[in-house]
């Protein structure tokens, strides 16, 4: 197959601790009703557009697992073969994991929180195993040894990230497929860093909706063509401002 | 790895068309309510038991993908890798897809009706690939070529699913994983023939109730170390008793 080749990244819907404003993780929560409705809606404009997944790439968390079951069921492909790696996984926060995003900000103050949040380098304290949202006893990690994270900076999601990209995504790209990665926030963010080539100081500022297709077409290099365009772009804008004001809920 | 191996068979839960007494075959129609609900205690069952998968095997069919789903998330499973495959799919009812049962029945008698559901080697008519019901234009089947059927009989289905038993699924479970493999009425019959040792008359005989896991402990030769077991007998039995009737309904 020739280029351009095309990619959908999809962050899953709202979950039930995106809703309660808590710092998640690793920590495997589901959708909550408004993420059903974002998933089932992605998979419309997936169908509206005529982008119809070929292949599914997925994190190992339920709610990114949830919104492609639902975005495909939508769309008529819950048939296309499917991957799952926890490199693909939300980046670990480490002792934030469970703890109220309102609550940190006011504890910690504005510097601290968005130095935890934002910064490319500075992960949070490490989670201790012991920890109930730890995942050191977690059976689908089990394999894992040594690569199990107990906190992560951006640089971290990316260095883990990137290889899966090389090994697993990119190849399949390559066969002319159409495919799919279903995914979260700073997964998500990982890669677009790498495909845009956003700096370490600039990826600071992108934020990516909940729910809402991103597509990009790519060239024989794996680098995009063109800027990544999201399938419903009012609801993508409002999307990220809504993203980049949490901790300042309530 | 050594035995017991552990392999539970899954039968979708009930679909539109089995609520309106269609021969479904390979058309791809969803789950109905009921059937969700059954998929869902199917993920109960499995769960109060124990018998957490390590690893899915579907057909290409949306209603074996949708129970499958549901019953892992309700396990909390969702994360396991998964393969699909077309040899699970349910047996292709040829010209007879899309038919009303009982009016079939009430058209052909029941020598005929009894002929096309439960002889072993005689397959309905073909159907023509400019049906509205036929899957030749179906994309998820574009690599199948000659292989793609016009009409099945059990036997046919016994010898396209057998491979796939022998190359994918008994690999997974020589691992000593727990081995789900969500299909269909004829495809599950087609394997519990094999893992039985059930004659071509004898199969006639036997029905698979919906959305009621089925567990088999193997050993190493793969082949069955006692009966296999339903998670719920009773439920079963009544389950394996409705689809015995179908056909009879008004």
């Amino acid at each position: 197959m020739s280029a351009p080749y095309t990619l959908v990244l999809l962050r899953h819907g709202q979950s039930t601790w995106n809703q309660q404003n808590l710092f998640t993780g690793w920590v495997d929560v589901r959708l909550s009703e408004q993420g059903v409705t974002e998933a089932t809606r992605a998979g419309e404009l997936l169908k509206e557009a005529g982008l119809l997944p070929d292949v599914l790439h997925t994190s190992l968390l339920s709610r990114a697992i949830q919104t492609a079951n639902l975005a495909l069921e939508e769309a008529d492909r819950l048939w296309v073969p499917v991957k799952r790696s926890w490199r693909l996984n939300e980046r670990h926060y480490g002792a934030l994991q469970g703890l109220d995003k309102a609550e940190t900000l006011a504890t910690y103050g504005q510097e601290q929180f968005m130095l935890w949040r934002r910064s490319f380098d500075t992960p949070p304290p490490v989670l201790a195993d012991d920890n109930e949202w730890s995942q050191a006893k977690d059976p689908r990690y089990a394999g894992l040894g040594d690569d199990l994270p107990r906190t992560e900076c951006l640089k971290d999601v990316v260095e883990r990230m990137l290889p899966y990209w090389e090994s697993d995504i990119a190849p399949d790209l390559r066969t002319g497929q159409t495919v799919l990665v279903t995914a979260h926030g700073n997964s998500l963010r990982a890669l677009v860093k790498h495909l845009d080539g956003i700096s370490d100081d600039a990826i600071a500022e992108l934020n990516i909706p909940t729910g809402i297709p991103l597509v990009y077409k790519l060239g024989d290099d794996m680098m995009p063509l063109g800027p990544g365009e999201y399938l419903d772009p009012e609801a993508a804008a409002a999307g990220a401002a809504a993203v980049a004001a949490q901790g300042n809920k309530k």
